[in-house]
């Protein structure tokens, strides 16, 4: 069969990829430490659980509307509203099968073929391939490093907007740099939106996985909640990855596009998960903590080890779960140039599994630092210390 | 915000503002007789809720691979292989969240911008708003009564064919008109298909729902499979409408695209829900056996009490769960000539409400009968029973 030429466009992510290796490697009776997926090893809360078992003897097996069902769409708008200050109703809330599908909607909602999309590299790669696959023009920004975190290079992103940019892809607390905008980044980011007239995608994924301070919100500023579109998912703070749920939050116009494609998409969410989110937001936020104070733990091992490597460093990220390792001085006591080689040598080494900066977008011109990133959700504290060890012996060797 | 031109080419399910209109009259403190969703007021089979329940104690609520697990990919295949005769593996399955999303991505993976893809009017929606959103050319074709059912326009299909028609969706056992194709209607579809080098989405939603005989594929003539892309859902046969569950069976390589596809769009199905399926496509059949009895009662008193009114004339199909009567002389003795008007005083006169033949598509040049379609698996045979009085009543007074 002769496939579309719009599929020739299509990207994807190649950390599948290294899933794959990895697993092919404990095939041949490898040990392997699994820092490639940001999936969550951890059981999604009891109240969750039992709340979707119970909306299922109830019955709600059958469809639901579009758009959720009202009490979810409600209760996440009241949530959002606590943390960001916002003023939402469930006509701003639309859920989806995950979060994201609202990387796609948003650019089928709100690009012309032909307009340009800024977005981050590193960053997650699926932006990239949303853009192309549906005729626009990614345009890469990037961040550099400061004294304690990646800051945003806002300065690139202003030059690089001209009067075809329609809209920002903002990933703050992002993956792969843990990198996170100060209130002055934030600031000038609103600035630019409004100047340029951009609108945004605040893909806040990792909005409630921290470990101190409070998150801050784009969308929080003045005149910001009506040019972005907030991706919301429950899949990391309930360790509900494998659930598939998650919800769009938009200007009611906006919104109301979502839902219409939701309809010609999939006709609507999993309908009894919903009931089981619902009480994930609105019942005891005990399990959530413990989630957090285990992902805390596993944060603080890998980066004391990482640091503590020749050649490593490893910036101390208060939110996501991963890390985002310079390692140009360890590829070069290697004598490694390429990713690939790097990464390829390190698992048959050691086992340790990982993703490259080459897995989060193309490097961009003049780049010349080398980075890598492990996610520890997946990597309980005892594994992860034993990885990064004989990881450290391998590049100290 | 200002919304892409795109959106403006999508269309929708009408039928749900149908629904609206029915609640609003509920609300009114109005009985309603809901003929009108396709949605299923049944239990799903315990032995699936089980085996979904055991698999979320299983850790299963993580990720899985973007096609699906592979147990449950191999089962589908081999329960298709036996009701098809087909040889597909699990590389030809890939699971979706629902049968619809296999629509869009039908489209998206095999049409190019300008093709004209054939699609059955009346018949689901989601066709021709998914061929125009993504920039093809929506082209009808119809079905006419015959002595025992409605059958397909095997010529008309042929004269609509030009040099720009690429594709043919193709919905035996079809909505609305539970209409079925006769070997001989398949044969011709099939070497349609093989002259003129179509591609064909074979949705089959309701291959499972049917009532004596058996049911047969266009995917299963000669050199078939290598052209059609079958719409699997669980959704029916299971009652499984809420979960959202189906696959794309395809040739391998159509299969790949739409792994990569579901990669973009929502990453995989949920996890847990497979190994429910997977349950229910391996144990006992049982409860699905229930399910059809149930139904097929429905269907039984629905075909005679709307034989018995005057003016209007309804087959007996072996198959879907959707009568299409005729009402031409019904609506004429009423003196309305609108659909909408008989649908609302219906509504309004006996708390019955349907869709008519114009939520599946604009009537076609030269249309003169008029049809409307009761759904008839979401009311019980003793209200089905009352509420098709009430009608009856209603048409003759």
């Amino acid at each position: 069969m002769k496939i579309a030429e719009r599929i020739s466009r299509l990207g994807t992510e190649t950390a599948f990829a290294v899933s794959q290796e990895a697993a092919e490697f404990a095939k041949g009776g490898n040990r392997v430490f699994p820092f490639h997926l940001g999936d969550i090893n951890l059981q999604t809360p009891e109240v969750i659980v039992a709340a979707a078992s119970r909306a299922i003897t109830d019955g709600k097996t059958g469809y639901c509307p579009n758009a959720g069902i009202p009490e979810l769409r409600e209760a996440l708008a009241a949530d959002i509203n606590d943390s960001h200050g916002t003023s939402y109703s469930m006509e701003n809330v639309v859920i989806q099968p995950g979060g994201k599908p609202v990387i796609g909607k948003f650019i089928l909602a709100l690009m012309n073929p032909g307009d340009e999309v800024l977005y981050p590299n590193p960053g997650y790669p699926i932006y990239e391939s949303q853009i192309e696959f549906h005729g626009g023009v990614p345009v890469p920004y990037s961040y550099k490093e400061g004294p304690d975190g990646f800051l945003l290079d806002v300065d690139a992103i202003e030059k690089a907007i001209t009067d075809k940019t329609r809209l920002l892809i903002f990933n703050d607390f992002q993956n792969p740099m843990a990198a996170e905008a100060s209130p002055e980044e934030l600031e000038k980011i609103a600035q630019l939106a409004e100047k340029h007239d951009l609108y945004v995608l605040c893909d806040e994924a990792y909005f409630d996985i921290r470990y101190s301070g409070t998150s801050s919100s784009l969308a929080s500023l003045k005149g910001m909640a009506e040019r972005c579109v907030i991706l919301y998912t429950f899949s990391k703070k309930f360790a509900m990855t494998g659930w598939r749920l998650g919800a769009a939050v938009a200007p009611a116009e906006v919104a109301a596009v979502f839902g219409k494609l939701n309809t010609n998409d999939e006709s609507c969410s999993n309908h009894f998960i919903q009931y089981g989110a619902l009480a994930g937001l609105e019942e005891d936020q005990g399990a959530v903590r413990e989630i957090l104070q285990v992902l805390k733990k596993r944060r603080d091992i890998g980066v004391e080890i990482l640091n503590s490597i020749e050649g490593v460093k490893c910036f101390l990220p208060q939110t996501t779960f991963y890390l985002f390792p310079n390692v140009t001085g360890a590829m070069k006591k290697l004598g490694m140039e390429s990713y690939d080689e790097f990464r390829k040598a390190a698992l048959h080494a050691t086992g340790v599994s990982f993703c490259t900066r080459l897995h989060f977008g193309k490097a961009l011109p003049g780049e010349k630092e080398k980075y890598i990133r492990f996610a520890y959700s997946g990597i309980n504290a005892d594994e992860l210390e034993e990885g990064l060890l004989k990881l450290k012996s391998f590049i100290e060797k």
